[in-house]
């Protein structure tokens, strides 16, 4: 697509040195307006790339679809044009329209996001409930366990497949691991991160792979509620982030079943929620951990 | 409050070591709708603390007032419970009813974002259109100039004044300096770094600071065009960050003549817009920069 990343003009300044200017790479940001039958359901702030992947990754986190045939076609929107060189009109390829298939539950109105289907008494609790009853998967009962040395090397596998990252310092990243194999199965990036999460999750919808079982996603930074839902939503048994999660973002782990790992860095990792999934191969393993008294 | 931070019990693994449990500090997350007359305008994952400094810099940022005697009250909702412990019935305070006054502009519908407002041909440019004509204030005319060596504390004063990520790791800051005095005027917290710009930029709303001028905006993180969103529609001349921006944040920037700086680490740091406010003592000023031929 050539839109990853662009180059703007800047003014560098350092100590001791005389300023200069130069042409810097940047990463590109911009609006991708998602559509379900002519109707605008959401826009989003994203990097441009794997366009369709997000479309499908949004409408799982929201409970809209869960398997790839009700995701039918997606296709950018011919009528949405900007000005171009010399004044012609060209495609944006910001603009998405999705159909939808059988078994597809389309939101009565646009959304904002999940929170807003909450009531009145909204809550942490009231997310969580109205997060389950939603939900076609269940990564409880996923009874996979990986080593804790596997978890640690994560964070730099998704290092080495970050393209962007290293030229402009400004991405976030998602990868989705196959915890039998050890296999990486997809990593995307994007300037937001449930965007980067959106499109992992939403390769493996059109793959045909949801519910994501026997498998470990890993993101760049921290971790919300957010990316949770978004994992639990795809069956994902396995959370681990370089980050600290949120109070919530705990809570909805351990609601749903879901292992959450934060901190991931170096020689240790922080378990906060279903900790027997991961096995300490030098002292055996953690099962002695909450919730199983 | 006292749940700025919470308590959750986690398991750590340390290579060498046996895994050990305890109690671990988390960042707070919950919901917060805004409510005006009644009807639902938007649902936020924040941190909780300053809602009511939140509310009015969200506000501001979605162009619905410029001025705090626009934001006349507000009020936690009474009608938002959550079961307490034996069963009694707790106040959330997590829904937030604010009155406006005259020369307040309410939005038609539930908002999700302000992206929300742009047409088919959704781009950056329609983004950046949309935005200038709901402005009030306009930055390009602030004749404020700062040292770069000014600049190059801010991320320290910054994390200086940042109570709860040494705790936790989980947050994002943002703060607002003056860029005569260089006094620092408030600095606020958050799991989410546009909640954080909002309640600095809020505070400043309900002081009677409109607009901000003669400022300097440091946050903790990238800046994406939301940040710079926010910054203009307050006026603020000079908007800092830590890591990268974005592309469209550096066209926001540019077209709203905000100075916006990156990178703004140890000795050095990179001026992406208008680097004319930023006088490097040593060298002369930066004035050679674009845009001024």
């Amino acid at each position: 697509m050539g839109r990853i990343t662009d180059r703007r003009r800047v003014t560098r300044i350092r100590r001791g040195r005389a300023p200069d200017t130069r042409a810097d790479v940047l990463t590109v940001e911009e609006p991708l307006e998602i559509r379900l039958a002519g109707a605008p359901l959401t826009v989003t702030m994203r990097t441009p790339g794997h366009d369709v992947e997000l479309a499908a990754g949004f409408l799982l986190a929201e409970g809209v679809i869960d398997a790839a045939e009700q995701f039918v076609t997606a296709r950018y929107c011919a009528g949405a044009v900007a000005s171009g060189p010399g004044g012609t009109e060209q495609n944006t390829y910001n603009v998405l329209e999705v159909a939808l298939g059988p078994g597809a539950r389309p939101p009565a109105t646009a959304l904002r996001n999940f929170a807003t289907t909450s009531s009145c008494g909204v809550c942490g609790t009231a997310q969580i409930e109205a997060l389950e009853s939603a939900s076609s998967f269940d990564p409880a009962d996923d009874d996979v366990r990986v080593g804790a040395d596997f978890l640690l090397e994560l964070p730099e596998r998704l290092r080495e497949r970050q393209e962007v990252f290293a030229r402009t310092g400004g991405l976030h990243a998602a990868a989705l691991f196959d915890a039998d194999s050890g296999e990486l199965l997809v990593a995307r990036e994007d300037v937001g991160r449930h965007n980067a999460v959106d499109k992992v999750l939403g390769w493996a919808c059109l793959q045909g792979r949801l519910p994501v079982r026997r498998s470990v996603m890993q993101v760049s930074g921290r971790t919300s509620f957010e990316l949770v839902q978004k994992a639990a939503m795809a069956g994902v048994p396995i959370l681990s982030a370089v980050s600290a999660p949120s109070s919530l973002a705990v809570d909805l782990a351990a609601a749903r079943g879901l292992t959450l790992a934060g901190f991931v860095r170096g020689d240790s990792l922080v378990l906060y929620s279903r900790p027997d999934r991961v096995i300490d191969e030098e002292h055996r393993n953690t099962d002695d951990g909450e919730g199983e008294t």
